[in-house]
């Protein structure tokens, strides 16, 4: 399920806007590369859910009004990695791709019930020490490998399983 | 300027959430293309403002409710260029960029003063009759040269030259 | 195995040349797509090698001296899919991906034994009937889900198959 | 004109070679970007050509046998910024645009009088001091709008003026 922040808008202001209109979302998949840019391993953040459920998700959040992309794309790596992640922001906002998430299922590969959700997706190198806050209570780094073995496909609900797998597509890992 | 399909939201309810989020758009810069795809020339809407001022615009309108980004395209392709245009959707949503209008001047190098739009934007070859519909007077098709002259860059205000230029850059034209 | 079309270099040229440089292909997954642009199925060439192994390759071939990479690609789909497949090139020369076959296995996901082959890969609808020529038996329509089966990726040698995957990844599917 | 290092082939092959087929070529713009990624200023290399003529140039160079895109395209960065330059090279190896310099004039936007190139063009971020080597004088930092310059694009010979123009387009700058 895609990762929201409330707290800009009244809470009754957001569930009147969810059931109006798409909600416009960044995603980063946190990567450690190599010097030659290559994709050395994919770092998952760990949450526990309300019922107990253990899921992995990726860095998300909405973009506010009168925020840029580029700067959401920055708020919300500090947010889920802390501040010393040293995450480098792409200089292109063209996204590798754009996944969109609908309250119904099957429409597209992504799910969130709460909403139609419409998210650019980046993958972001980060260079520094990552400590996640907010309700994450991990990161951990996996390889490109494992990050999309079955196992771990099982743990990220919502289509987030197939986005970071588009992402190791995209970084050109024939996984 | 960006234009809007009034009428799927109550005008009063629109208003309150462009003050509030960002608006989620789709573009499309309609070409002509050779059988090896290079573009040959560019489609610009020609529309004549309450002011009486001549602008020149690119196909372009909101994404709704639980509708899908490339359905949202198509729809707008088919309201601006009529119903045999014959739009090619790209296959991929990856936009070539994706362009943030600001109500206020000079974040971006687009401007629309009614609200923060944040639009998908994509190079649509068209291959059939374009009739242009809804508020548009006309459609003319442009040589890339003309189509980035300054005098038509005059005419696109909003920095939809600017996104015309990025369009055809990103066509692989050097102009 | 990339396929190659001898006769604009002579054999040995060819050898020599191999021997010492990366030798430029273009790539496409032929694709139909629904009005919307959405994948609705992926086309395979059948081949029967010299050893009568069945093989499921995409269209492929080299980049000659003086010709540009977009005609190569019509090229190469014309001889591979015939004279009336409709295909459409794309605008942009922005490839999804770039592959690397190396005649050494492990380098990157992808192998050519002949050859070090760096490939601009693209998704190409198609919108015509397909009379596949040259060394081609026939070309197969598959759904998305089927042309990534692991039946079918065995199917697919040289590191074609985790090609496949990433054109579909780069068209959303989350396969 | 595209920078090339002789060596790797002897000259006489070189030139058989080039007379025959598409030389494989990377090539990089260097940028400084901001923490949101955006890019603050372009760094182009200084040369002094045979006949005295100054032109500014892109990092650029050939692909050799067995050497990966990435590999190949940190090299050269190396070679013309220096061993400190810390530059990041993308995760993913699409490029932004493949220009395609022709020794014949006006076949694309690029032109290289001496062979048939294919160049692979990224936008590298560059976080350390650049010193460069070789038979570069310097590397001056501009700012994007100067980059673009009438005056600067005239010292950018062989199209790679528009070539930056691309990759500035592909960065989000309406220039």
């Amino acid at each position: 399920m895609t990762e929201t922040t409330p707290g800009w808008l009244a809470e009754d202001e957001l569930e009147l806007v969810r059931a109006r209109m798409p909600i416009l979302y960044v995603e980063a998949v946190p990567v450690r590369v190599a010097d030659s840019g290559e994709v050395t391993s994919v770092g998952l953040l760990l949450r526990i859910g309300p019922d107990g459920n253990v899921s992995r998700t990726l860095v998300s959040g909405r973009v506010l009004h009168h925020e840029r992309v580029r700067d959401a794309l920055l708020r919300h790596l500090e947010k889920d990695l802390g501040p010393v992640a040293l995450p480098r922001v792409p200089a292109s906002l063209q996204p590798f791709t754009v996944a969109e998430y609908f309250p119904t299922q099957g429409v597209t590969p992504y799910h969130d019930p709460r909403q139609h959700a419409v998210s650019l997706a980046y993958i972001v190198p980060v260079a520094g020490d990552c400590q996640p806050r907010q309700d994450a209570l991990d990161l951990v780094w996996f390889s490109p490998e494992d990050a999309v073995s079955a196992a771990m496909q099982n743990e990220m609900p919502g289509g987030h399983g197939a986005l970071l797998k588009q992402a190791l597509a995209h970084a050109g890992l024939g996984l």
